[in-house]
């Protein structure tokens, strides 16, 4: 009997850690023969285009670099399966894949898009009588999956967003003049990785002055009214904000649209920190700038988590076990037990409580200024970033799994 | 008898390593009684706004933390004093500063702008008659400054800017459709920085496989084409570029303007990054996108070098022996012994060889094809990021040094 894995969604640094334990489970329980990885997640089911991964994953050493690489090594996709009755072509497709090489077993490694994916497979299987089962591990750095305490890949993105902000923090009151500094941070509907941010208080840290999330629902004034208040404060004011604020309404609110024009004459969106950046340079005609943290918090290995990327290892491990022992349509998930001292169980769930649905950041954890979040926010993120990845590293560089070796990405 | 140090230009991850090393070095010298910081570079003695380092630095733990603390901790300028001839007013200001704290030699830590700033109060004190002496400590991210081999600053700057393109690097190639990537990297007029991203070429990366860099004259025509082959051997395509390149005159040759216009109306101007974006994305319909790594890849010192962090530790303290041995309107500056096993020693050169001059790369360190740099220049680039910090943490993060203990930064 075998089994395969494939990887989805957005890149996280934790994703290639739940592989490696999922593979490692699959190779320890004695009772699969080939582990198989999907190229670009379904898609590789979909093209029959899959990788023994025995003969890439191969050392301890293959294994250690696994864990510290970031983003997906067997690729990913954003492929969403059609409902089976308006569409069976791809159902279809897969089923013929596994039964070709004798797969029974497929574990998904994604956000709320994949577990819609395991959901959609799982009925399918069951509907049309077909041996085969389907689990689901969750990651994305969102943070923003119902039932499960947190995400894998979350406290990574969190470890490094508080570290970069707090060197921010020190690059932006170094000259002696009024300063505003706008961070905008990932999460596209919901701001756990925003409010993370608030470990920096726990540090000495009284940056940054102002936390915005989606779900606080704030207003230009009150913002302009929060950054005078700050500015009187502190030479340079340092303000985090949720990229997944609904900065239209903000926009409009202020008297501006979101729309820029390119070298091209092309519009483009603007960001929220663009937008706030432009509203409270318009206010105060102080210094202000904006900075994206862009792709790095959700690719920033030299700086991930060691209780994440263990935790990311070990539910990708439980999925296994759970798949094997004849479970189908569940996702795997976190229940934290205490924050200090930190402890959690793997569970699982029925798929569809997480597919397609969202969480998010508590209200009751938002302070009733609006503007910043309470201590038991604090309690809930920090046992998440602790620890350090030993890297292994080559010429002063972490090393990173070679990719390469998988060829072409065609051969199996 | 009493000594002044300051900090100046834009930060670094080492700026603190310097003024450490000198601090360490006036008390051990046993000929210093007040060992002063100047706050915010030279308007410190400008305005008598001076702090007396003893009450402020006191531990073991303090010098670490300042060790591994971004940025400036003195806070920073950009004041450039004008010719004595014409206002001597700064001088005279500096001098009454200097003589009412007994202040007889000044530490200048900064770049090309701050040796003007070493030259002319050199020349000044000379000509008038006074005792005081003054020497600069270089530092830049840039790497821009003349006889030094290299400047403190750089290295970290450098194992940042390689660690971070890595990751990006796996970033971009997990979706199975073709793409462009333009990493724009920090360097006004040189291309040092981003020239090196060439180390990952030795730990088995082919990215970046583009390289460009303001010292090999590129055109537009030139850049279509090496994506063009690029593209046809990789489905990713990673290009660094640096921010010194002559921006407008590739915008212009494509036919297009460097300025946008914001959501306000306002005009602004898009860097490199941006218009090879859109230049790109025209001609080749593919998936493009520039990311900037912004003010991270000056103060990340969560990932600094140890090579450079002793090193600015290493010239802070040989300058301030200098400085206390009768010299003035000295630069301290690295001489490369050799490469492998490398070896460098501190040695000094007139101010003047380094005021308002710039290093660009050496075009002999440029492939002829103009995308890519040669072996010597990985040879030159890889001992200058060796080596890690030990941080020291709280809660997960690293630990700054606590600037707020200087109080409102004017009082003695």
């Amino acid at each position: 009997m075998n089994i395969a894995i494939a990887q989805s969604g957005g890149p996280t640094c934790a994703i290639n850690a739940s592989l490696l334990g999922a593979f490692r489970e699959a190779v320890k329980s004695g009772k699969v023969d080939a582990v198989f990885g999907s190229i670009n997640g379904i898609e590789g089911m979909l093209n029959d285009d899959l990788i023994n991964l025995k003969s890439v994953i191969r050392t301890n050493k293959d294994m250690e670099l696994l864990r510290q690489t970031p983003s997906t090594v067997l690729g990913s996709c954003r492929f969403k399966l059609p409902d089976a009755e308006k569409d069976e072509e791809p159902y279809k497709k897969i089923c013929s894949c596994m039964e070709k090489h004798m797969i029974e077993c497929f574990c998904y490694i994604g956000g709320n898009d994949s577990m819609d994916t395991v959901v959609k497979l799982s009925a399918y299987f069951k509907k049309h009588g077909k041996p085969y089962r389907v689990i689901g591990i969750p990651k994305t750095i969102d943070n923003d999956l119902p039932i499960t305490d947190h995400t894998p890949g979350f406290g990574s993105a969190a470890k490094y967003v508080a570290t970069t902000v707090q060197e921010i923090i020190r690059d932006s009151s170094v000259y002696s003049i009024d300063s505003v500094t706008v961070i905008e941070i990932m999460g596209r509907h919901a701001g756990w990785l925003t409010a993370s941010t608030c470990m920096l208080h726990t540090i000495g840290q009284e940056a940054p002055h102002l936390i915005y999330l989606p779900e606080a629902d704030v207003t230009v004034p009150q913002i302009l009214e929060d950054i005078k208040r700050e500015r009187a404060k502190h030479q340079a004011v340092i303000v985090a904000v949720s990229e997944g604020i609904d900065v239209s309404s903000l926009a409009e609110s202020a008297g501006v649209t979101t729309a820029g024009v390119d070298a091209f004459g092309h519009k483009f969106q603007n960001g929220v920190g663009k937008v706030l950046e432009q509203i409270i340079a318009r206010e105060f005609g102080c210094k202000v700038r904006s900075i994206e943290l862009n792709v790095m918090q959700r690719c920033s290995s030299h700086l991930a988590s060691k209780t994440d990327i263990d935790e990311a290892e070990a539910i990708g491990a439980a999925g296994v076990r759970a798949v094997l022992s004849g479970e189908t349509g569940k996702m795997m998930f976190f229940r934290r037990i205490s924050d200090m001292p930190y402890e959690v169980v793997i569970d699982m769930t029925d798929a569809t409580e997480c597919a397609n649905l969202e969480k998010k950041f508590p209200k009751k954890w938002i302070t009733p200024s609006k503007n910043n979040v309470t201590d038991e926010a604090i309690g809930y993120f920090l046992p998440l970033i602790q620890g350090d990845i030993k890297l292994i590293e080559k010429n002063g560089l972490p090393e990173h799994f070679n990719r390469s070796i998988f060829g072409v990405f065609n051969s199996l």
